[in-house]
């Protein structure tokens, strides 16, 4: 696993050089120079999940055999391409929403002398990728249907982005428009489609399958992506922040978070009404009053239900597959995910 | 011509309708009116000369015999996704430069309750070029092509982006910095790709070419398009504001225009000192000194002579053309831009 993660970050390497050095455009010193200290900056500094189940699951999808170099290689591309995708939404979205921090280092757009150049960053990740689609895909037979794929996965993502903007960061903070409906929506949108849906569709390309007919497996990685998202609301309230590596704010946030949601929903009308005078307030006095109520409502027993009864449901429809490379690859992903502390 | 324009606006209406209605998302009602309303105020306020561009140069390469509706229909459509590529770039362009009014109103992020969402409404902008050309170009010979070409073009814009905004808007305002080979190069990457090529390289592909055949007609074009930004920094600083509908404010603004990289190159030590002292300063009696320079250097007639040097060059590489087909396209680009005095 650490020579395969190895191996993926020599293809960063690969990657950069070649776009640094892209005949499309004639780069001054200065330009590369730029480009070269953002990526650094952005793209690599992840967990890399995303990127690294791309080989993962090409893997398995071959039936477990060890895949050749040159798979490698393209499986690593592709996989790359999805972290640049997400280096392009984190960079945007840290200046959408004001924030500080990101992977325990500044937000880029908050270094000196970047500032809202980093608008154009993140437009520059974006093209990164059609030039390596390109570089590295132009002859294979699924070359037209990544490039599909990649445009409707970002498509998806930042509808869900839109969603989340105008309904949980726009004007005054009203919990009444929260419901489990709308987090599910965001949810699926904004991370399940490009988190867990674009790495198993890659590999199902690579491996010579089409993505029309696995509409089934598109409907259980989103359902899991749903499933991560709730573990992450739920992690930020109740997880160990030395685990998590990080001190959860949702309350204080006014995020639209499942902990919230599912509480708004058992609430009753009192309860509502203590969650709408305390909820979003950055004020520690009001987090322990909500936090109080989420004791009261017992939301950690409901996770545990939620996560258990998830579990079953996701590995009833992996196991109903017609194909045992398939449900390997989705059976890897729920084992990551299934349980998590962090 | 006004024919042509409102069958034009018509494809605008079709094409919002269905991004509207794509089934990749569910759009709640809030979400539909809100990219709507984005659309109506980014996408069709311009002159739509790009967008108009596809039609005209489609049938000049069909030999001037009239296209039918379903041809009509295709070149807008693509003329359209120029129109939105420029729309993507303009909303993003504003808020890096703190802009205040385009196209005669307030700056898309300016509006009430819009702000930092216009970084994610421009990326919405973006995302809808390829789905209008999956909708309606994936089963063309020419639609890889075409995604191809769009990703090309933008990562050349990009890029132009990248140097306009790392040599002339960072930091300290040195004048030092600039030359006509920095000038240029922002021009082309900037603005001639995408406002000059793009079009006619989309008309090609749609009459059946392949652009590796046509590098020629990819030099005269981007050459042209050099010309036209000339045109422009010439019209903002001696233009009449009543003809080109705004007061110059290039001077004060220290952009790296022709007119005062051309004015640089012609002076001597001691224009040079007073071009470095008054350049780029909001303050009448500077931006007249700098003006009543350019009178002394002549760049009125300097530019001049440019004009007819470049209009006799770009005729003769025209003319040397194999295709009179795509000699006429390129003429009939020429025209429109000549001695335009807006």
């Amino acid at each position: 696993m650490s020579d395969l993660r190895s191996k993926f970050l020599e293809v960063y390497s690969v990657l950069k050089s070649e776009l640094l050095n892209d005949p499309a455009f004639e780069f001054t010193d200065v330009s590369r120079q730029w480009v070269d200290r953002m990526l650094d900056y952005n793209v690599p500094g992840g967990k890399l999940n995303r990127g690294l189940s791309v080989i993962d699951s090409l893997k398995l999808l071959k039936d477990g055999r060890e895949l050749t170099d040159d798979e490698i290689f393209h499986a690593s591309a592709v996989g790359w391409c999805i972290e640049w995708l997400q280096a392009y939404f984190l960079v945007l979205d840290d200046i959408m929403d004001g924030s500080h921090t990101r992977r325990g280092q500044p937000c880029w757009f908050r270094l000196p002398k970047i500032g809202m150049i980093a608008v154009n960053d993140g437009i520059l990740l974006r093209n990164h990728i059609p030039r390596i689609l390109k570089k590295h895909f132009r002859g294979k037979p699924y070359y037209v249907d990544l490039l599909d794929l990649f445009n409707e996965v970002e498509f998806q993502t930042a509808h869900g982005q839109l969603i989340d903007l105008i309904t949980t960061h726009e004007g005054e903070k009203d919990l009444s428009k929260y419901s489990l409906a709308l987090h599910r929506r965001i949810v699926q949108y904004k991370t399940a489609y490009y988190s867990f849906y674009l790495p198993v569709a890659c590999a199902l390309l690579m491996a010579g399958e089409d993505l029309e007919s696995h509409v089934g497996v598109k409907n259980i990685l989103i359902e899991m992506g749903t499933y991560f998202q709730v573990q992450d609301d739920y992690l930020d309230c109740f997880g160990d922040p030395k685990v998590i590596g990080k001190v959860g704010t949702d309350i204080q946030d006014f995020k639209c978070s499942w902990v919230v949601v599912k509480a708004l929903e058992l609430s009753n009308e009192e309860q509502k009404k203590l969650l709408h005078e305390n909820y979003g307030k950055d004020d520690q006095i009001c987090i322990e009053k909500v936090k109080e109520l989420y004791k009261v409502l017992d939301i950690q027993g409901v996770f545990l239900e939620y996560e258990s009864s998830s579990y079953q449901k996701l590995t009833k429809s992996i196991e109903s597959h017609s194909s045992k490379a398939v449900q390997a690859v989705l059976k890897s992903f729920l084992a990551k995910i299934y349980k998590r502390q962090k």
